[in-house]
């Protein structure tokens, strides 16, 4: 009877001494996800009536964004070198409000913002009123590895992009014609900052990325040329940590919509602590956030949890989207 | 018999219409709290060493403060009110590092931030890198007030400031000779920004007022010089929405402590969101971020509940504090 015992037990306990000793493996066997990427290129009323020529080139652009997350990531690359190189590709590609192709501000230039956080340590880098650095989140990189501080606004985060080797452009680089357009019809009425003939799809200009590597760290991005018309000097959701930005060891989530809404409900970090202290799913939390903080037509997230889970929710009409993991499962979107 | 059962039944449906009509006065009996106030000066390494003299002038300043809040509380006043005049007083005040008694950033001048936010609403006004507004906190309040926008930086604050009525003065204006004794003395080593002989406690300097009014109402406002020896442009925790400064309709929240730390763990916000999805108290909530989530020697906070409790918790040697209510309890204290 007694030595009947013996064996089940034995079993149990060499079951768990294989379960830590072969942890990593253990916790991603065969089928399930290694690594997970997701990206956004704003949210917003994006007309469905948009002519097919154009909804191609936004497919392509969000195609060409994941590949380069892809390769980084497939290889083992961080998911910090992934956000960050993804954010870049979008900042290059003139078809989304950041980097190249941002909006105009209300006298006519271009400021641009980016934050980028890793999960792992919780460091992170932001910057807020550029307007001369190629690529805002690759120096938000810098400011996160090289400074004592987290976040730098207009001159003095200029003065700190001239003691980096940082790519720098001047202003006009970022002019592109269809945003030029979108902001002289802005123009007839400047008194008001929402003025009528306002392209709702135009106001929500943000790209953004997360992902989990093959080390189970995550990692967020986001960068913008803030709002059509903005005032000078106005800081919007982007840069805030914890509002447009935020990972930790549970999740990696970027927003994108109205930023004041977003800053107002600390939208990423609210959807984190909701995962955390409710023990809730990353869908359940955005959705929380979507339906419970926020109004119809606000925001939109993406997001990848430590599980690989991915999640892109928005209560706007549309949302240019992306996300692509380790299986080879492969989503690109703009409306539902 | 069945004449007995009717007594008790119109008594106890009498009871329940007095207490709808009375509604206000049953939630506060005599005993329970109506309003409530908590204010901070910074916290940090405070010197129990500090000569008497020095600790009366700060027990007095804190005690002047608080009666500037309770004037306003007492007689029905807003707690939005309450706050911003209780931080104008502390800006107004030399003794602490906000406004006037603002320390010196990197290149010898004085850069100043704040942040309002209503509870009742989620309505916030935000400033970062001021150099020519007297009170930043009554400016933060216009923001909040007339700009469709939250937050505003360096060069666009201060125009923004030129459209308002906001009283100005020169940078000098916030020059003082302590602060500028403590800047000397981190000159020597300019390429580090926490040089040897740094004193903690002059890290950490920042003012905040929390807030509950006799309409239920909750509001937090915070304002500070930064860090002293700053480099140009950086951004502290106190104008980040949710990290220095947060309220809602559950709780007021201001910190005071290392800026990037409170930042990276979007320390408000945070315990907001731990109170409400936890179901926890204010205390409980507040210690599990000073003890879960920050490092020892990090940060201070006080907050107000919808209920009136007060906390004023830090995981530093001191903080400057005090706090009063409609029963008259008050508290002034510096260390433990």
């Amino acid at each position: 009877m007694k030595s009947n015992i013996y064996l089940p037990v034995t079993i149990i306990l060499l079951t768990f001494l294989l379960m830590s000793v072969c942890g990593k493996t253990q916790n991603n066997p065969g089928n399930q996800t290694v690594w997970a990427l997701a990206l956004h290129g704003g949210a917003g009323t994006i007309s469905p009536d948009m002519p097919d020529s154009l909804k191609q080139q936004y497919y392509d652009g969000l195609q060409q964004a994941l590949r380069v997350g892809e390769i980084i990531l497939k290889d083992g690359g961080s998911a910090l070198d992934a956000v960050e190189m993804v954010v870049r590709n979008l900042e290059d590609n003139p078809l989304f409000n950041a980097g190249r192709g941002s909006v105009f501000t209300i006298d006519g230039k271009h400021e641009l913002d980016a934050a980028i956080m890793d999960g792992s340590t919780l460091a992170a880098g932001a910057l807020t009123g550029l307007t001369t650095v190629k690529n805002p989140v690759s120096l938000a990189r810098i400011v996160m590895e090289e400074s004592p501080h987290i976040f730098f606004s207009g001159p003095g985060a200029e003065e700190f992009a001239n003691q980096t080797g940082v790519e720098r452009v001047e202003n006009s680089y970022f002019h592109t014609e269809t945003r030029y357009r979108q902001w002289q019809r802005t123009r007839p009425d400047e008194a008001s900052l929402l003025p009528d003939g306002w392209l709702e799809g135009d106001k929500y200009g943000t790209v953004g990325a997360v992902a989990l590597d093959v080390d189970g760290n995550l990692a967020a991005a986001t960068s913008t040329g803030g709002m059509t018309n903005k005032q000078f000097g106005r800081v919007g959701d982007v840069p805030i940590i914890g509002s447009g930005t935020f990972a930790n060891h549970f999740v990696a989530i970027s927003a994108t919509g109205w930023g004041e809404q977003i800053m107002r409900n600390v939208s990423a970090n609210t959807i984190a602590n909701y995962m955390e202290f409710r023990n809730s799913s990353l869908e359940e939390a955005i959705n929380f956030v979507l339906t419970q903080r926020l109004n119809p037509g606000d925001a939109g997230f993406v997001a990848v949890d430590r599980d690989g889970n991915i999640s892109m929710q928005m209560n706007t009409l549309g949302m240019y989207r992306g996300s692509i993991n380790s299986l080879g499962e492969q989503v690109v979107r703009i409306w539902e």
